[in-house]
């Protein structure tokens, strides 16, 4: 049995993956798990980036054209506070904000991570178990050209100019992964690692100490969907990055940084050539459709991710 | 010399008047003390009633229909959080979150109340001396028939339903007056108390220990404007309160509350029958038009204060 699926996700293409297998599987046959390591403190405040863009995304509120954010949002709070002199090169918006008060507001009356994730995941209707990876603290950083920087100031203050030579996740060492993380490892069928930046939506959520073993170790099927296609990211710093860090950036090398880690690589159509590197790595080749715009090429890809773990004993 | 003046205020009526004294006096010549025995942490942010009100009125940016807030202001923030089970019974729109989220940094940096008002001011463009009373944690409470409530439960959320029969400022034994606010007592030449509620408003700066005393022993005019006219407050509760804590809720009540602390007494046209009473006092009645609509009113109020204080001596 593949169910339930265990899928890991980061932001963008993680959360359109999860929303169409949130479509197709029932609320007890999927656990998604997000990546925290992007998570920053920012006026005082607990912003999880990935975590509300798959929220967002999954309770159908999200900015689908810019990837990240809520439809209509408004900008009045930044405004005004850049009037104060406050920093505001991140852009939180007003309805988002709302979403960081009460998280913190969650946080300081005890709540684990997880436990405010479910509570505003309950307020926001969505129906899907969505868990962080970790109720610990982890940080992203960027070892840099220009010294280290916190994964939020890399990515959005800095748009991922400055040229990388490593990627190191502070505080995973002595990190747990959250307890019903744990639980979904244990009870879950098979793992789909979500078309997200292998290094740093994927990476830290493999550096939690235990969590690449149990992967690598874990019974059923396990795939991944190739976020790079056509040598380029489908969003993101994620070609840019390997380029940096010397890898070639295509899906080859999204199959290398798996390897013990999946079975099957989904990739799209224009990888066909691809296949028989990908196969040789000992990784088996799915080529299909990746590109997910619309909800109905969301839905499909999750289908056809779903039968392929549902027909993967009888293959 | 009566300049410079010391000016003691709260919220609505203080600020009025407040920004007709900004116009009449220059910097050097005014410093505004303003009550925070208001203040509250709502969702982990550091909200100065008193203090914005003040700022906004006098940045030109407040709501003046409204009597509190910003003009034009929007909720985009509170819907949100309603919607995610956070607390909307305190009203703080989008631009507004903006100054309780700055001085809350501010405050997490190391700043006093009295510098992060100060940044607060010069980020606003006020040119004006505008001074917290204490940077200690002074908190009003309300004994009411249903028990203790904070300052703005009572006043916000529960619209000053309950009967009061006893104020208290907790906090304020030990507190003590900024040292802004000690310098003025110091160097100024004549002191006014606003049209403030002078029970909660005027009420916590005179209970900040030493205060009382300074304002009593102090050796210019010191003079009040009522806020009670024709037996009812302007704005606000002050009325309701008086009543139930068995004063007769007018401009007489006033002076006695005042007494030792006022020489002169500012009461309206429609009190004009009233100045026997307060002569009988020991405090002089002027007799004028007290009300403040227009900013016309608030600088004629302004400019009437200081001709009062200016001839002081020469009466």
């Amino acid at each position: 049995m593949f169910r339930p699926v265990l899928a890991i996700a980061g932001g963008v293409g993680g959360a359109k993956l999860a929303l169409g297998l949130s479509r197709v599987l029932d609320k007890s046959e999927l656990s998604i798990i997000v990546n925290t390591a992007d998570d920053e403190t920012f006026h005082g405040l607990h912003v999880s980036p990935d975590l509300d863009t798959v929220m967002y995304t999954l309770a159908g509120l999200s900015n689908i054209e810019q990837g990240w954010g809520l439809e209509g949002e408004t900008f009045r709070f930044l405004e005004s506070l850049e009037r104060l002199g406050g920093d505001v090169w991140f852009r939180i918006g007003d309805s988002d904000l709302a979403t960081h008060i009460r998280r913190k507001e969650l946080l300081q009356n005890g709540y684990t991570l997880t436990e405010a994730t479910k509570y505003l995941c309950k307020q926001l209707n969505i129906d899907t178990n969505i868990i962080p990876m970790s109720n610990d603290q982890i940080k992203t950083v960027a070892v840099t050209e220009e010294g280290e920087l916190p994964f939020q100031d890399y990515f959005v203050r800095r748009r991922c100019e400055p040229k990388i030579s490593a990627i190191r996740f502070e505080g995973s060492e002595t990190a747990t992964p959250s307890p019903d993380f744990e639980l979904a490892l244990k009870n879950s069928g098979s793992i789909v690692l979500c078309p997200s930046n292998p290094l740093v939506s994927i990476g830290p959520v493999l550096a939690i100490p235990g969590v690449r073993e149990k992967v690598r170790n874990f019974k059923g099927p396990r795939i991944a969907i190739s976020p790079i296609v056509g040598g380029k990211a489908i969003k993101g710093p994620a070609a840019k990055m390997m380029t940096e860090l010397g890898e070639e950036p295509s899906c080859v090398s999204v199959a290398q940084g798996y390897i013990g880690l999946i079975d099957a690589l989904l990739i799209d159509h224009m990888d066909d050539q691809q296949s028989k590197k990908i196969t040789d790595l000992g990784i088996k080749p799915i080529v299909t459709n990746t590109i997910m715009e619309t909800s109905e090429d969301k839905v499909r890809l999750a289908n056809e991710v779903s039968n392929l773990l549902e027909n993967w004993y009888g293959d």
